[in-house]
């Protein structure tokens, strides 16, 4: 459980055998690289959320983030943790973004990546197609399809949006994705009427959105149809659908991300038993987790949080284990646009967690075969369970 | 103050006297115990805020709740600290329900014991009758009676509603209730009108109520009614009204259990002189603490989360005591059902309580003597002086 | 970083030089200071958020500022740290008010003050003129103009109040203020509209105003103008506007003091370039920092929490450098009425955060000259920039 990761992750066993090393990880949200040179404004413009230019005399890479991308990273290009950022950056240049990218993705030690395709391109430049992103990673890769991207890419008569937006998500899961995702949070915010919208309703706000051209899809009545077709189509074969939660680029209003906001909709999609995955959830992490102990279908991920936050790691994973289950957490990295993201999820989280479990050891509140075995579960066991990988 | 407790404890001296031991421990709100052999599932169903059959592959055994309960429990029947949940249950079958809970009550070490009897029953069994319960502690015990429940014990004609509750709620303060208890953050959330509603509002509600054939109280005015009837008969007895807030089974709607919701409300009562007690409060504590330092008749509780936390617990009661009075913070176990529950409790605060204390002290933020000052106060010494103990 | 100060703390070389002892302060946000006798429980009265008297039983001294002013002044006067309560108010008292007030403000060692004169009094007496403040500090002052305490010394017709609110902001910056201070979370809550209220609108409510009497400023419309005056006058000289957000006195609700409830004018004002200052905002500092993160315009502030957290100070601050950029986090005392209060939040300050940053250093997280640069970022080198100071 610490940074550092030896070659034999990929046992894989969850079940607390007695193998050393630290557990297999897999990253249960990521998206792919860019393997293009950024300039240094372009590189640090990926590591913050915001997607302005940084006030006057500050910087992106000063922040907590920062410091971990600076623990972290350089060695694996051949300098010291906590090298200073302009000397990161020219020693990057100076290998290329080819290479430092295979360095970088190669030692997360990623065992399975499930990837969020939604998004196509980072700092207006393409991400890398899934097979090259997998051969980088050394990872199996699965696909994760994101609702709102597979809806706007539909011209339906408003009469047909209801039948269309079912053979769209249908089709995603008949082509092999492992789960789907909504971004619920950002287009609208998560205070939802709980129950499914009716067909006249979606037909209606079909009609609206063709008068108004089309576009980012934002309406409330067709995100929540969206959601409940995503239901239907999850319903008995077992995928989990994902939400976005928490914290996010300023185009989300904070509060209004807050998962507890969900709990109408959670008790209304109950009965399907589609398990319901909340991403992110900060600084509302411990109502994500309420969410999970108390809603069988409810999981909780770990994953940004543990990046942004770089040296609290520690304590805030510890925030999120305090009313979730552990058989309902699920590590991620978040990973996007920058492999200095991926890198940076696997070592925060393998170090935080480290830290967290070796403290209440330390403390006596758990054995050392808790220790291991909560570890492997968050780090694979339960994402192995719960998306039949 | 470790989760040991010697047999002194009933010395009770909250003032800063010099005799070694930790304090007394008052638990100002839980509830009574089953002694009936229970199943594993029926167990462990007590060991969580679901009432949901837990998600495939998982238990709410593995938990921060389930990591506190095998490190105070098991030493009680004879086996180490840590032992499997298997061999816990394993030897609390062998013991007998009725052994394991003599046990398990007295090695909680309580003096005093305030029990909310609204709660008649747990895992579809009757709990132990008060006289009992008594016995098994060994605590003094008192009575503090559920408003709700007490109202939907009456079947009032509508006009005659406000007197009915009136006459019941008198009668319970009458009885020798210490204290009178409301579970509106449950039925309906804690979002009310601040002000008191009409009596035509109360018999128009309570009309429509009986034609909707009683049950369940979930009518805010009728619940708002009865939360000032309250405060009528506890004005001038110097009796305090507890109310549940924060986190809970998945009937609640976490953000609308929120203190901070209450604000209103408690200007409005402020008048009235009655204590408001915050039962929880969590993830919404540090909101609880900073009621209690602005207004004079608001007390906050440290139960419940102190236990659902496990290893977390003195990070947890730290962000509790950033804020509130000490001298407004008050220990509970909130057990119920369980009699780990009551041990659990009061072990998780003494040892919690205790490690943070240690921490200021060891940073040089307080003197020793704050150290036993403080524990004393939050103890026992707040609860003996707000409910005239 | 520890509570003690060397002399030479004006050198203010916030670029990473190597000279020895803790880097200097610029106190962004405070209040002067009475130095007339206060009795006991007046003296406890300017300890607390509170304006009632204390609980029965309980006392204002007797919490976390409590003892992080146990902890930082008594020295200051000649006893020892963690001297009884009653020891130090004798010891006070004894020296008298101003000599108390002399050496408690001295050893604050603030470097510069900017100083909110919107109130003008503490405990029903005068606060100190900036000049007497000044000289007593040590410190260069600068004056912050609280906009609600300028709107309601006007008095003219309905129809003229939008050019007399734009002629006294305008006087405002003309005559040298630092920056503007609004109290909008006190006087109606920050969920309001993010668009700037049109004159008609304006006009309408400074009439109902009028004929309400005038007095306490709480119209939504009215406030809603204030700020967007104050944003066009800010505009293009750098200004930055204050905004108390988070805990406070007992005329706040609470959970509309979130700064979250800002996003909207937020983004609605960051074409004008303005800085926004979000005080405190704790319990939803984490809120605030994601706003600091998001948004290039947005500030947030570490005072008054600081000191009202005690022990927990260093807990605290490390939940405010999660999510904000480090070049984006202003130290202040919010000192107000009390020189113990100025004290002991420089002492807080440098205490906990020296404590924190030590801790990310011990766990691999930074490099020694991270620690030294966060440090003056947040001590002086922020808010030297911020201000242009």
């Amino acid at each position: 459980m610490d940074g550092a990761r030896t070659g034999d992750a990929k046992t894989g066993d969850d079940g607390g055998g007695a193998e050393a090393g630290p557990p297999a990880l897999v990253d249960h949200h990521c998206h792919s690289v860019l393997d293009a040179e950024l300039d240094d404004d372009e590189l640090a413009g990926l590591l913050t959320e915001s997607d302005r230019p940084p006030a006057p005399g500050t910087s992106p890479l000063d922040s907590a983030l920062g410091l971990a991308v600076r623990r972290w990273c350089p060695p694996v290009l051949g300098l010291p943790a906590h090298a200073p950022a302009t000397d990161y950056l020219a020693r990057r240049r100076e290998l290329g973004a080819p290479e430092a990218t295979r360095r970088l993705l190669a030692a997360a030690g990623l065992d399975t990546c499930l990837v969020d395709t939604g998004l196509l391109a980072a700092a207006g430049r393409p991400l890398l197609p899934l097979p090259e992103f997998a051969a980088l990673t050394g990872a199996d890769v699965r696909e994760v399809v994101r609702l709102e991207a597979l809806a706007e890419a539909l011209d339906p008569a408003a009469a047909a949006w209801p039948g269309a937006v079912r053979a769209a998500v249908g089709a995603a899961v008949e082509g092999g994705a492992v789960a789907l995702k909504s971004v619920l949070a950002y287009r609208h915010g998560l205070d939802i009427p709980a129950e499914r919208p009716t067909d006249r309703e979606v037909v209606a706000a079909a009609g609206a959105r063709l008068r108004a051209g089309g576009g980012r899809l934002t309406d409330q009545v067709l995100l929540r149809h969206l959601l409940w077709t995503a239901l239907d189509a999850c319903a008995g074969r077992g995928l989990p659908i994902q939400l976005h939660t928490g914290f996010g680029d300023p185009d989300l209003t904070l509060h209004r991300a807050d998962p507890a906001l969900l709990a109408g909709f959670v008790r209304a999609a109950e009965p399907t038993g589609v398990p319901l995955v909340l991403l992110h959830g900060y600084p509302y992490h411990r109502q994500a987790a309420w969410l999970a102990q108390a809603f069988p279908q409810v999981y909780a991920d770990l994953g940004l949080t543990a990046s942004y936050v770089g040296p609290r790691v520690a304590a805030v994973l510890g925030e999120m284990l305090e009313l979730a289950p552990f058989g309902k957490l699920l590590f991620s990295t978040d990973g996007y646009g920058l492999p200095e993201l991926h890198l940076v999820g696997a070592a925060q989280f393998r170090h935080g967690l480290g830290a967290l479990l070796a403290s209440w050891r330390a403390d006596g509140a758990c054995s050392a075969g808790d220790v291991t075995r909560i570890a492997r579960l968050l780090s694979a066991g339960n994402a192995r369970r719960l998306y039949r990988l």
